[in-house]
């Protein structure tokens, strides 16, 4: 969409800017007051929700607006793929002061419907209004045959945790965008992957055919690595060891930093949108396989409700206060 | 809920807050990665978003915060009762000053949950996080069977134009909240429905049981009467007339000012939150007299695609000028 790039949203106004951005959706679904859609028989609805602050999730400074709608549509396809859900659409509720270019909205709406159309799925409905920050507000719809549901409380003694794909890339993009220096040791070929994984990030949702029937625990990893599985044995009442050595680390990120602090990132970093899953041994070996590509088992659960790191060295007790850093 | 009313967020943290806020939720629902809902056989999903801004559509300076949490819901339930449905339930998303009392949440929460209560629904999800400016999204979900949804595009010629109760109380209720003196004039008695039509608005979902099978196109008035009516007449390509003496306007409000100020109250000053229905004229006067209580037909469904206000004085042509004034 060709938009004068100093075209501001206090130019158009919110009705304005709400008109130009219905081009992003589909027209046969919005226009009405509301968005109609299509539950299958038997599925139930699943319904998830992001609130994204100016500064605080995003910022111009490390985000191209493309990006930060890449973001935004994965973190939320993740939570839905985080219950074995495929997606239905998203709302998007965007408040915007009236400086913002009208360019940079129409880039963040290319950036979110990329991603969106990657997994085959769309905008449903929105609304724009002013303010005096960017808050991007997303509402994922999916639909999940009830008993294929995933769950984050029913972990059971004796299961494999598998994590769907390698962590702590998303942490060392994160570093490279925030200071380029820290990475003159790497080459391109080296940086740009990681990069690539913090900028856009890619949902899971292409696990959720490869696994079996049958009981399946678990979240994604949007918080941690160490928080999904602390998260997963509290609500399952139960605990987990973890081997340190077993945690899948992008080649590029293992080759970089000292092995201490990849695991911190892989542990602690968050954003890497990968699965922690629960499941009976043979199941988990099965998945494994059919993912390939850094999918691995990382650890059992057990009995004991407490969480620890074996493997290379000391064996320490894992707790979330580390995880939850970024929330501070 | 017993707070000390000096605590703020950032004394709790957002997910201090978030997980007071989950009180509100029911447990069956919430408390995984999304919530997990029910569509019944052979309906459709109906979704809508809303984002309210501090300082555009609440204030603390006019509204208490268990009446912003009520208005809020109120808005979303009646963009569901415009489509046909029936809600299923909302979600939250809540970006809040860490100087935010962490009361103000819970009373808001408190005034969401009481309008949520009397239409028989639930918040299903949400999310919070620290901004620094206040915004509420809400996303409403819904269901209705498909070739029951109220449409705006579907209105002809010769439809009757039902409005399912009183205008202009809404925009009274707020003068009455802005300029108390100019109520002086008025009795208590007088003055504090008018209030209440603005604080504690209802949204019409009861309307639709007393619906008849077959066509009926139509919105519902959250931005006024003469905005509904226009954009149903833009929607369908077709006009109206529109009888001024037939539009029904509360009794209070026609003693106390001028009958062009209540008109013009009624037509343009929005957030009665009534629907706004085009039927044929026997249905139409079989769902008047179900509703009673100001309920009325005003006006008739015209080919020429022009809207034009009749009866009492000349005929004027309706236009959007003044129903949008409230977004400049």
């Amino acid at each position: 969409m060709a938009t004068h790039s100093h075209l501001r949203v206090q130019d158009i106004g919110e009705q304005g800017l709400l008109k130009r951005l219905l081009a992003f959706c589909p027209a046969e679904i919005v226009g009405d007051d509301a968005a109609l859609l299509t539950v299958a028989a038997g599925r139930s609805l699943v319904v998830t929700t992001d609130v994204l602050v100016d500064g605080v999730h995003f910022s111009d400074r490390t985000t191209a607006p493309e990006d930060a709608g890449w973001r935004a549509a994965a973190a939320n396809l993740s939570d839905l793929a985080a219950m074995g859900a495929s997606p239905l659409g998203i709302t998007v509720g965007l408040a915007v002061p009236g400086d913002r270019t009208v360019a940079w909205a129409e880039r963040m709406y290319a950036g979110l419907t990329e991603c969106l159309q990657t997994y085959d799925t769309v905008i449903v409905g929105g609304d724009v209004c002013r303010s005096t920050v960017t808050t991007i507000s997303i509402t994922a719809l999916g639909q999940v045959e009830p008993d294929r549901a995933i769950r984050r409380a029913t972990a059971q003694p004796g299961d494999a945790i598998v994590v769907t794909g390698p962590h702590g890339g998303s942490r060392a993009g994160l570093e490279l965008l925030l200071h380029p220096e820290a990475g003159r040791d790497l080459s391109l070929d080296d940086r740009a992957p990681l990069i690539r994984i913090h900028q856009r990030p890619k949902p899971r949702l292409d696990v959720l055919p490869e696994l079996s029937r049958g009981r399946v625990a678990g979240m994604d990893s949007s918080d941690g690595l160490a928080d999904a599985i602390v998260q997963i044995c509290r609500a399952s009442g139960v605990g987990a060891t973890v081997d340190r050595s077993q945690i899948p680390i992008p080649p590029a990120l293992r080759g970089w930093v000292a092995a201490h602090q990849a695991l911190e990132w892989a542990l602690y970093g968050g954003e890497d949108f990968e699965l922690v899953l629960c499941l009976d041994l043979e199941a988990a070996q099965r998945l494994v396989d059919r993912l390939g590509a850094g999918a691995a088992i990382v650890g059992t659960i057990t009995a004991t409700p407490e969480v620890w790191l074996t493997g290379q060295g000391e064996p320490t007790q894992l707790t979330l206060d580390r995880g939850f850093q970024h929330f501070a």
